[in-house]
């Protein structure tokens, strides 16, 4: 697939450092003039491709091979929520993504475009799960007036509640017992 | 209910003002001298109470009358649900503890402290809502091998993800979507 290119030639590097100052300072501790000299690529180059930390943040968590996921098709809707829930889980507890979702998630509140950031790579990665939803409404596994953006709120959600304010196990077989839920609900 | 006295005579003004001093000024701006300046409390009497900041603001969070709720007992699993994840809703958008949690999350990552307070917070609100599965089991709404964490993580999860990191809205048609979800399954 041919997109149009996004950034200057050394734009991976150049997202790597600014994934990994962000996990290791923090967003404070962001600075556009350390990504430059850390990548060894100009402070103006990078500023002509994005004028802000904040524009270039937003870049690096879009379109990072770090954060790179592919969307699951493994046949069954069942197959595919929880092959996502376990990327998601993988994420949220494995480092480096880890520690990026922490240094962003405390930055967040204080700084509103941080915010808005997070939105944007939340609304990228639910655009790109819709397929997994409208396979399974064609295979008939899926009411087609099910809300799908509310059953990954659920899905996704679940796990962030418990990884990161509970500071619980997210197990195979509790993501097992998630999808369980939101296919086939808890009543008898 | 009689239980122990768990403060001091003023122990609502002190957790208020507590509480409105990390809403106003977040964690780092919240201290144990301007808590008993502003609550006309000898800074000793603090002190003998609560030996840390964390100390207060974890009981502030579990006592406060301002954090107070009342598990719903509506007489159907579906009404409870509803009722508690309404609370939900209402604690993450609206004044004073919509502030309170944005700052306790925004200092949560940098302060593992605060992250057991959360948790011990969560933890007392679980226990509490126990009651409501039980009766759903003892009615026969509720399959009794379902996970009642894992429903309340669902529930809890998708709100807080939908209100604090995609900045949507939970009306209640939303509310009553994602009860659904939880106890019939999207599955046709």
């Amino acid at each position: 697939m041919t997109t149009p290119r996004r950034g200057p030639r050394k734009a991976q590097e150049i997202f790597a450092t600014t994934l990994a100052l962000l996990a290791e300072h923090g967003y404070d501790g962001l600075a556009i003039e350390v990504v430059a000299d850390r990548s060894g690529v100009n402070k103006t180059t990078l500023y002509r491709w994005w004028p802000s930390k904040d524009a270039l943040l937003a870049a690096a968590l879009r379109d990072s091979n770090a954060l790179e996921f592919t969307v699951p098709d493994t046949g069954t809707l069942r197959g595919d929520l929880r092959a996502l829930i376990g990327l998601i889980r993988d994420l949220l507890t494995r480092p480096p993504s880890a520690q990026l979702v922490t240094a962003a998630l405390a930055a967040a509140p204080r700084r509103p475009e941080l915010g808005g950031v997070v939105q944007a790579f939340l609304a990228d990665r639910m655009a790109r799960e819709r397929p997994v939803f409208e396979r399974a409404v064609a295979r008939g596994e899926l009411r087609a007036d099910a809300d799908q953006v509310a059953i990954m709120d659920l899905l996704g959600g679940a796990i962030w509640f418990r990884v990161l304010l509970r500071s619980g196990e997210a197990g195979d077989r509790y993501l097992d017992e998630l999808v369980d839920l939101v296919l086939r609900g808890g009543a008898p």
